[in-house]
Parts: C-alpha cells; sequence; structure tokens
C-alpha cells in the first residue's frame, strides 16, 4: 500500500503494522502460498487513501507501516512456527496491531500465541470454506493448514463460544469433521446457512458471537467463490462474492479487534493477480476499521 | 473420485457406474471437449466422503465403479453413434446406472438409446444455455451438439411434456429456433424467468414437469455463467451460479433418476482447471441422489 | 458482428455504423484497451440475428455496417483526439449513430465533440467503477482516461443533471474527488445504493434521469465485476454481473439513443477473450435498441 | 497481411491468392487447427513490406490478394474435402497460385486434387515431425491428418520420386509406420540427420530431390521444436528453430513453386498468438518466393 | 505410458517399474514438483512403441509396468524419506529397476538408499543446472532439493569419481559453492565447456566417467533450458536443448543402468504440459536402454 | 538484486546504480513495458553474489545501489523526456554509473543526454532486432521507440563510427529503412550475418568496432528469439539464443562501460516472468563487468 517500510526493531510510534508470512509449509496438497505476499504487495500499489464508504481515512487516524515478512524455514514447519511466533511477540511489545498476508492458514496459529492473552482469550470472525479444526493429518501430525483452530482453542487461545465461522462447505471426509468444533460452542455457518439469511444478517451475527472482548478476524480467500480468487490451494465451488464479503467486514466495524490476517493467496495458480488484487482489497477494508479503533483509544 | 477402475464386462456387483465420452465430433465451432473426462478424472481427486448438507455417503449406499471410457472414433461421427451406444447397452444390461463425463452434448443422444424404454420414454431436467433442439445444421446435418433433443424424441425416447430445460439465452438465428421445442410441450425455462423466479423454485418447477417417472438428468456446463465455467464451447453469458445449480440438483433428491451426465467440458479453454472442477462437483451431487436412490430400491 | 464492411465515405445508406477506436493513450497504468476493437470484432462472430428476449431483429430494422476503426496516433494525445474527432463529425454528418468499441474512456470525449448539439447538451447513462470526472493529472493534464466527463460537462456538450453514473466504487486519493460530480447535479449510484436498488430500479432511475432528450449511453466494462471482465484496466472488485448489466440496459429501450460505446476491454489482460466476448454482447444490446429508435422514427 | 479481400469470382487480376481454411476434422487428438486462420490474420498485421534479406518487395512483383476461407461442414469430412476442392478449382481455374493458411494437414489432399495435373505429378516440400503418410486410422478410416501424402500419392498427385520430407521424429507405433513411403521413394530426412546435415544442406538437397518441375511446399509448424509452436495438435520435442526453417525456405527460390501451405496452427493451445507469428512468417517466406515466380514469367 | 497399473506386491514380473514420487517438501522456493508425476502420466499418451531412432521396442524386450505413486507425508520431511525408501526397497527385492517420475530433487536420496549397494557404490550421469551439492541449508537443515548428491557421497551410496555433472550454472552464493564436488573428484561439466564440446562429446565423456559399473541416471528438467521446460522450481536461462539431451541420453547405451529418474517438473509453472511432455519424453529415452539391458541379461 | 534502496540525493558512496524507467509512451503497437522494472525486481532475487564464469563478486567490488524509478508522465512524451534525462543528470553529477531497466527503448535517449559528453560521443554495443534509427512516425513525430538512436546522433551524442547492432531482421517498411545507419557509418549485424559469424566472433568484432573511447552498452531484448523473450512488444521471429548472448556480453569486458541499460520488458505478455527474468540475468552479466570497471579505477 505504499507504506514506508520500517524494521520492528525501529518501530517505535507505529500503531498498525502490515507483515508478510510467505509460507505454506503447512499445506497438504497445492503449495504456493509462501508467494502470496509479494504479489499482494504488488497487487497494493492500486490501493488509496479514502474508503469510498465509509470515508475512513486510515494513514491519517494511525501510523501504519510495512514491517516486511517474517523469517520462515521451508524445510521446518516448527521451526517456522517459533520464528513466526518470536516475530509477532516483537510486534506486539511494541504494542502494534498485526495485519498479516499469508501464507498458508497455519501461520494464524503463531501469530495468536504470540499475541492472544490467555486470561482473556480471543474471539474471532472466520471467513472460509473449511473449519480448519480438524485434528490430526496423516496419522498424527497435529500442525497443518487444516488445524490451526484445534490447536488454538486446546492452547486456550482462542474462545470457541466467542468464534464464527462463515461459509464452511465442500464434501467431508468423515461425518465427525465438523463435528468437534459445534461441541465445543464454535457457531458455524455454512454456505447454505449463509446463502439463506445473506451478509447483512450475517455480518450482525457476527457481531452478536464475539460480543465485546478482544477479536481476531481470519480471512481465508477461499471462502469466496473460486471465480473470485482462483488462485488459491483449496478451492470450493460455491461461495460468496467479495461484494458480500466487504458487506460482512465492514458490519464488523467498532468492535475491539487486536489483529487480522487474509491468508492462502497462491499466486502460481493465479499468475493474473486477481486473487491477490481482492486480497489486498480485504486488508484494505480490515486496515480502515482498525485504524478507526486506534482513533478511538 | 478415486474409485476403482471395473471393465463393465467384469462389473457385476456395480450399482453405478462413471463413465468418460471423449469424445466432441459433434461440435460445430470450439472442439476440446474431448479432453474433459480426463481433466475431471484429475480434478475428481478433491472430493470426498460424504455430502456436506445431506450427509449422504454414497460409497456406503451403493457400489460405485469408474468404468473407463467409452472407443470413439474422431473421424467419424455415425460409428462413434454406434459405438458410444453399444457400450452402453452392455453397462445398462447389467443393471448399472451410467453418470456420465462428456463429451459434446451429442453423446447424450447414444446414452439415451441405451437406455431409454420406449414404451415409457424419459423425462429430463436439462441444464443448459442452449435448447439443443435444433433440426439441421449445415444444410442436412442431423447429428450435432445442437440437435441431440431433437432426435432424442423424434425417436421416442424422450418425453418432451416430461422434459424442463434450464437457462436457455443468447440471439438466435431465427426466431424459429425455440419454437419447435415449445410446441412439443417442452417447460423452457429462459434465464430471465429463471432468474425471477429463483433457484428453489425452478427447482421445485422442475419436480413437477418430470413427475415420478423415470428422469435423466443432463448437465451441460454452459448453463451456468461462463465465470464458473469458461472451459467450455460456447460460452454464453448471463448465466446462474455455481451455487444455485446445486440447489436445483439438490431439489431433485427422491426422483426417479436413471441416468446423468455433465457435458461440454472443454479443457483448452480452461488449463486452470476450474471448470473441470465445478463438473466433478455437479458429478458428486448427481452421484449422492442416485446412490440414494439405489439404497431405497 | 459478421458485418459489412463499409468506408463512411461510401456508408450513404447505413443508419448505424460500429466503429472501432484503437487507442489506449490516456491510460495512466495498465495500458492494453488498444487492442480492444480487433479482440471485439473476433469474438462477435457469436452474435446471432435474433434478441432472444425482446425478439428484436436489429439487422431487419436498421442497416448497419462495421465503418473499420479511426485513424489514430500512439505518440500524440491531442493528434489523435482531433483524428477522431474528424472521423465521427464524418459519420455524424451522413446521418449514422456511431456504436463505439474502445479503446480507453478518453475517446468518448471525441466522440461527443462530433455528435453533441450544444444548444441540447447529451443526457448520459454511464456504467463505470469510476466517475471518469476527475480534473488534471500528473499536475496539469486534462485529458486521460480519467478525466472525459469533466471536460465535456465544461464544454458544454454534456448535461450533468441528465447523467447517470452506475456502479461507482473503489478507494479515492482525495474526499474531494467524488464532489465535482455531485455538484454538477450527476446523480451517482455507487455501487453500494446498487445493491440495495437491485438493477430493476436502477434501470428505471435511468431513464427518470435522462428522460426524454438525446441520450448517450457509454459503457465501461470496468463498472462490471472483474470476474466478468478481467481484461481491463483498472479493474476494482465488487461490481454488477453481466446479467444485471443485461437487465440495465434493457430498460433503457425507448430512449432516445443517439450514440453508445463499450470501453476499456483490454486483451493483454485476458487472452481467453472472455471480456471481449462480454464486450460485444453489451453491444449486442445496444445495437438492438438503437436499431429499434430507427424504425420507429 | 493487410491484403484487400476479393472474392474468388472477382479475383480476375489476382496471381496470388492467400486462402484459409478453418478445418480440423481430420485430427485425430488434439484439435483446434480450424481456428488458424483466423489467428494468423491477425498476427498478419506484423509483416511489412520488403524482405530484409533478399530486398524482394512482392507487393510490387504480383497482385497478391485475400480470398477469404473456403467453406467447410464441421460434421462432415468427405463432404469438406470436397467443398474445399470446388473452392481451390475456382481458384486455379483463374489461374491463381494458392498459399494457404490451415486447418489441418489433411486440407493439402484437396488443394492438390484441385491444382496437381496428373500427368505431370506435383513434387514436394515438406517441413514436419510426421510424415503423414500413414494408410489407415482406427481400422479403416483412410482420411486423417495422418494420411494425405498417401492418399496423394496412390492417387497419382504427387510424385514421391520428387518429394522431401524434412524434420522427422518422434515415437512410433509399428517399425511399418515409416518404411512404406520410402519404398515409394520420398527421401525422407529424419530429424537426427537434419542436425548433422544443417539446414544449408538439407535446403540444398531439397534443391536436388524436387528438381525443375512443379513443386508444392507444405510446412506443418509442428516440423519446428514445440517450443517455437508450441499452439499445434501434436508437438514432438527435439525440431528445428524458425530461423533455421527460413533458411530452409530461402534455400528454395527459384524453384516451380505452383502453391504451398502453412497448416496445423492451432490457437487453442497457444492465446499468446506466438505460433501463429511463426507461421504467418513462413507464409512471407512463401509469398516472397512466388511472387519473384510470379514476376519471372 | 499407457501401462497396465500394478501394485508392487504383485509386480512379480515385472522387470521396469515407473514409480511417481508426489513430493516437493525439499524445495526452498517454487513449490510444484509434487504434482508432476500425475502430469508425465497425462503426457505420456503421446509417447509410442518404437524408438524412432534405435529401433527400440521396450514393450517387447521387458515387462514394464506402473507401479504407481509412493506415499508421501507433505508436512514431514524425514518421514517422507523414509516412505520413499521403503517403497523402493520393495521394488529392489523384486528384482525390478526403477524408472521414476519426480517430484523434487531431494527425492533421489531416499532411492539411492534404497537401490545401493555400498560395497559398489553408484556412478551417475545427472543432468543439471545444480550441483545439488551443498551442505547445508538455512543455518542447518541437511535436507533440501540442493543437498541430496552430498549426502549420498557422505553415505557411501555414490561414488563421486564415477559421477558427471552436466549443465551446471547459474551465479553462486559464495564461491565455495562448487568446489566441495569438485574436491570429491566429481567431473563437473559447465554449460559453458558443454557449449564448447558439444553433446556428442560429453555423451562419450560421461561414458568414460561412470565406466563399467552400476550406473544411475538422474535428469533434473532444469538441465535444459528454460524454453523447453518452463515448468520447473528454480529455472537457470542457458541451457541445452531438449534435442541435445536426447543425444546424449542415447550415448549412454549399453551402460549398466540401475535406476533413472526425471525430476522438477513443476505443473503449476506450465499449465500447458509442455514441460511434462518433455520430461516424459525423456524417461521414454531411458526406458528404451534400460530394456535393452533386461533383454542383454 | 536485494540490493539497499537508496534515493539519489542520499547516494554519495554508491558507484553503480540501478534504475527503473516504467515507461513505455514511445511505444505504437503493443504497450506494456513500462511494468518492466517492476516484474524484473521481482526476478531478481533469483540472482546470487559470484559470477559462475569469471568467479566476479560485483558488491565486493563496487558500492552498487537500487536508485528506485524515475518519474515519468504516462501522458506527456517531452516531459517524459525532461523529467528521466533530469533524474540521470542528478546520478551522473553524483559520479554513478546508470544500469538501468526498461521501459522502451525511447528511454535511453534521455539517459544519454544525462551522461554523454558531447566532445567525446559514446560508443555503443546495441543488441536488437531493429536499428531504431528510423526517422519519422506518422507525418512527424521524431521521438518513438523506433527512433532514439537517430536523434542520439543527430544530436552528437552517439558516434556512429563505433556503433555495432546485433540481431536486425525482420520485414521492412520500405529499403531506405536501413540505409540512413549505414551511411553513417554504424556497423550493422543483421541476424544472417551473426548466425554464419557465431557469438565468439561477433563478440571480438563489437569490441574492435567501439574501440577505447567511453562505451553505452543497450540491451533490448527482443534481440533475442522470442522463445526467450515472449514478453515483448515487438517480437520478431528467428534471434539469437539467451546463452550466446551472455558470450557476447562477456566478450565486452574489459571495455569503458559508463552506461547501460535492459529494455523492452513487457509483463503482460508473459506474466510467467520468463522474459524478466532473463532481462535479470542480462543486467546481472552487465553489473559484473561494470563493477570490475569500478574496481579497476
Amino acid at each position: 500500500m505504499r507504506l514506508p517500510h520500517v524494521a520492528v526493531e525501529e518501530a517505535d510510534a507505529v500503531d498498525i503494522g502490515i507483515i508478510g508470512v510467505p509460507w505454506d509449509g503447512g499445506t497438504t496438497n497445492r503449495a504456493g502460498a509462501r508467494h502470496g505476499p509479494r504479489q499482494m504487495r504488488d497487487q497494493s500499489t492500486m490501493m488509496r487513501n479514502v474508503h469510498h464508504v465509509t470515508g475512513i481515512r486510515p494513514y491519517e487516524l494511525a501510523n501504519c507501516a510495512d514491517l516486511g515478512d517474517t523469517s520462515v524455514n521451508p524445510v521446518d514447519l516448527l521451526d517456522t512456527l517459533k520464528r513466526v511466533e518470536e516475530f509477532y511477540q516483537g510486534v506486539h511489545a511494541k504494542g502494534i496491531m498485526p495485519l498479516t498476508a499469508g501464507g498458508d492458514h497455519l501461520i494464524t496459529l503463531p501469530v495468536m500465541r504470540a499475541i492472544a492473552d490467555k486470561s482473556r482469550p480471543l474471539g474471532m470472525v472466520h471467513f472460509d470454506a473449511h473449519t480448519d479444526t480438524w485434528d490430526r493429518y496423516f496419522g498424527d501430525y497435529e500442525y497443518t493448514h487444516g488445524t490451526p483452530f484445534r490447536r488454538a482453542i486446546e492452547e486456550g487461545l482462542l474462545d470457541p463460544k466467542r468464534t464464527i465461522q462463515i461459509g464452511i462447505r465442500g464434501g467431508l471426509y468423515t461425518p465427525e469433521d465438523k463435528d468437534w468444533g459445534l461441541e465445543q460452542g464454535i457457531r458455524v455457518v455454512e454456505i447454505e446457512e449463509y446463502f439463506d439469511l445473506g451478509p447483512e444478517k450475517v455480518g450482525q451475527l457476527a457481531r452478536e458471537v464475539v460480543g465485546d472482548g478482544p477479536v481476531y478476524v481470519s480471512f481465508d480467500v477461499d471462502g469466496l467463490d473460486p471465480v473470485y480468487t482462483p488462485g488459491t490451494g483449496t478451492p470450493e465451488i460455491g461461495g460468496y462474492s467479495t461484494h458480500d464479503a466487504q458487506k460482512m467486514l465492514r458490519a464488523l466495524r467498532g468492535l475491539d479487534i487486536v489483529g487480522a490476517d487474509v491468508v492462502e493467496v497462491s499466486p502460481p495458480f493465479d499468475p493474473s493477480g486477481a486473487t491477490a488484487l481482492v486480497g489486498v482489497t480485504m486488508m484494505w477494508e480490515l486496515l480502515c476499521m482498525m485504524a478507526e479503533k486506534v482513533a478511538a483509544e
């Protein structure tokens, strides 16, 4: 977004930090999300200064900076989780709210580890075609892009009762796949319910579920219909439109957002950059709300 | 769909057979559908085991097998029609319900010839941008991908009064193009009427039109808007979405479906495979309903 | 559209002339629209003879001809504006209504200069994601694809009070960007209002705004959602669908349309030709209405 | 090549006619060559007026015209062969030398039928990865894009002893595949021999083989390495370069060329148009030599 | 290659087994090679029965079968190495020579672990732009696609003095990058030397280096110029052509080849399949030589 | 190339400055080179630290920095020429040698205006398919991407007798097109002569032509065969390979190079980035030689 690039160590006056996590080592099928941050940076030059609906001018309300990409280790998943967590601990210690460009969805876990206060776990508004609350993969692998929120709930970072998932769909491996989350109290809005209710009501429902506590917004671009975001690893047909996603995001205005991410943009599957442009526009929506919160404090 | 491949001759215990017809010799403009079955097989590895809405587990309800591709003759249309018909006669004789991946739309004709009982012609739910009930092409050629259902009605295979066509649109060569079908009693839902009614009502209408008799479901991917299925030979802008197509298909649950196909997936016009993924997902919807019927018998 | 090609000088009996303007010298970011007319000519072979909804047969109602492309000067903007204006003056002098395939949006300005009667300025129905009423670019450049309608209003060619803009969206550089047009009296339908009203009401609103006077219809393909028209220079996510654009266009039937264009089709960003097919279909809608007007006179 | 379009009936003063044959019904695997003529017309706007090596200015030496596309019948192979033959008979009767843009390679057969004088069969310089002298396909189909020259020799149109094939390669179905041609006396330059000799010697060899009699030049773009011509139906890796093909073509200067074609350009497999640009450049080389011959007569 | 698919357990009569390893977890930059085996299977339908130069008919000389893909674990590198090694141990125990379709280059290491006899280490003819003999990556990660042959030499599987690497090029991180291999005695043919010598002499040199002992042939498609194989993870401009690679491979005829692979085909970076077609053709060359060896035993 | 970004004003210790000129306003046909600098920056992350043939380590020999992009004015050619010239004057005043990423070829003119000493005009080694010494375009437009070197010679910036052009080819509009340069004394190596001589002799010839004086190296990527650089505005088939271009560049080692550029990389025509990777690699070759010169001073 043509923001100044600032190293974390020197980022003392920054309120909101945009961070890339160029990693897809948790991806089980079509890798490529490691290239997402770069392509989103490219497309972000098309963003402007004033939100055309709300009139918010984020760069006047908050100090925003591009904090660059975290270090990752493409051949070691656990080491990457540690590196990302440490990077975000540094960001969090400076009082900077992170707005992240992924990377696959597993990266949300180390971010939450760095910024969540276990005495007051995070609520979450989660846009996705998949619940990402599976347990194990391939026998006994507990960390993949299908498991971050199971882990986050088990670790006490995320409060399932203040979590809503919007757009879930696609065939299941077993019928148990979606039971665990429901048992924890997650409000799962499958795509059929989404289409019945429409974006306004779902946006309102999200506000109600997360309430007044700290909220994380995690936007997996595969929640959208793949015609909008073909460049992603696990496309599922039959999702919502970009316009309706924008409506739902705008409904979150005024919540206590403490961090957000846009994940699973995978440039090899969309060299045109259209998917990245969508991802960046969603980041712009998030940035405006986060800046408004900064200004309100 | 990761099904076992079984030769027809050995397919004694099979209830539902998935068959490819790699042929586009009836295509007058942009050929390529001959490659559809292969790309759909590729994409079908993304399908899973349980239907996320209905909870149907087709592989537990019915014996499903991949019966491979029919023989075709790329340089002789009439010979191909004969080869395909003979293949399906073999399938039908074993009591297997065919679920076909095309191929251009002409292939539905020999399938119907093999499975229809003329004393009780088939009803049909037909998703398409075109009626495919033209008479002749290029003077006196009676077999092209624009004529199969004219032929099927003339041959007594298809009951026009129990036939519904959903999504018809696009300019016409002559105003007479659409009159013949209406005169036979086909219920034509042009795209404008579709948008006025919405998918639920159109799904209900389809149930009423086809009634209790044997039904064939023919899904031409060009009925969808070309943003969902760019890889097809005759794209017409302004169609329905994949989600709404799924809704309409699910409305057919419980009908006496005796066969189905998904046709006109043309990989050369969509190397990304998105169109094939859509086609496979529609086959998955059909498979679940067909398996449920098997279990109910 | 498989029309006969006729030179303007010899076009005495022509009622409606289809003209290409292969130029993108007013484009500030992603050039390519200069190739739009050619790709639209290619795709236009898919058009047919009878409008499937209205039943209009334009080639029977009016003499239609392809008048070829205007001369342009790729390295001199002002000279190009002059060449295009002169071409259209010749067309106008013959009593031919122009239906134009762009080119970037700046080309509408010289067209209006040639056909507008300043004593009775044009009304306009303008489909676009951008108002194109900016003032200056890059200090003091008054002619870019972001400024044509500011110039047209200043020059008295266009009546802002009879102008409606549909689909405006995207971040702004400054909040003043959209004020000028509103102050002139333009009816701006931002995309959020569009989605609230729906295409029928917006079509009706357009009729009311432009009233009985002469009307120009300018269709920038970036007003559509970029999933329908990825091949354009300034995509903005979250637009309308092709079907809904068709509905709005059909709502204009019976107005006093004196010229129309479809602009910003940029083939380098969509080699598949899907965007051009959309553009051509919109031209087909416009052609049918223009032919009906010819017949009514 | 920006030539005037002239109908055959009116082409009295034309020396060289450029003709498209938009047909691929003889293609057994990847169809698409039916779109070749159109894409080559598009790319031909990049050609200029003077040959940069020989200095030939073809448009000053001969009357050249674009005679349009022949009629074809996409669903009837034999009817198409007849239509194409009749078109070329008309061309030949006017004393026009045809330079053809295919289409698949079967189209050369009806062209030869129209222009060959059986009392003095044609010699041929044939650039290709395949001999196209197979006998039958699929049992007993005698006409496919793999058989035209077997038929032409059998029909007495083509003199095998004055025929050279350059670039043959690729695995064989049976070892007999290449024996027949050798027995007839065709000089087959397999790709290995080509690389050993180099383009100058092969060009010289071609002159010797065809001698002084009438010569047809048939240029299948798959003779080139597929990096130069990815847009073709049967790519075989390991061919010659465009530069070396140009060298070989230029070596044919002064021969009694009576017709030529460039075939198997298949746009769906190369939307960028690079293959068509190569095809057009080869046509330009042929045109210059043919014009020189006209001027010499 | 249209071979029968046989499970390893049942592969008693098989001489040569074609195996896919769908894995790219050792890739540090552009992943995607995990999809290579599938795309190569698709393209392999273009292969035929007789080698057009040597006349070898591999399927008559040896029993060839497709043994399917090995199991892999996309989120655990060490576990994958173990799974692949075990699979190949099973293959080796049956006396089957493996011909592998990768996957990234790290997969050659577990293959060698399974088939090498440490008392008589393998020689290797290695086609590549990179030596893949780096030591560590990212601090202390010893297994990536840049390190397999360092490990293989250290483990005593590979004899560096009987190893030749052909086509090495590209900038270096440090000058030490290429020293280690030279010190071990590897014969490194950098691309400049390759172009000076030409493919015949380099082929001869390869024969001399590997001598009479058991030889493994490892063909990384990035050794070719990226115009031939754009679909690969680490393209380096300025490589050899496919034709010259074929020449070098054919020069290996008669060596004691005990296994071979073609690796680093990455479909996401070449949806056209051209790279996979090249890969398959190289496998065909290898298969013919391996079959000849079987027949000679 | 992962270099530090430094503003010109603060670039006191810099020896070699890498500069982008994102402009294609001099392009008459296929625009897009304005996006070249960005894509080359992306691809440059694949470059490393040591030249694999010469062993040069440029970053140890010279202070290298990325000076960012010049200002341009997309809608005013003359203003852009002025802005670029001023930027390079600032660079030159600091004693920094410029290495430029274009942009279309016209940009070389303002660079030469800024750095040439008219008392001692520049020699030039010019790689290109076109001479770029045309006079006027479109009547009387003297500045396009086809005219920079005519202007540079007329202005006394460039010494035609110390200028060599390598790879010229393609049809001509008039035979006079190439006479002017020859009359001035330019040594034009047409592509046919290039292939006769080979890269070593042409490299040697270049050294002789430019001699000891100051030399500018201008590398238009369309000099290469378009299979290597499809992403360019005016592709001409039949050029040299990347490897041979590298050989020719390396032959220039030791000359008094005072500036260099790589131009006409046009990303819209090659979204894969392959062309940009080639462009960056040529910049790497130039950088190494320029750094060596710095160290020698």
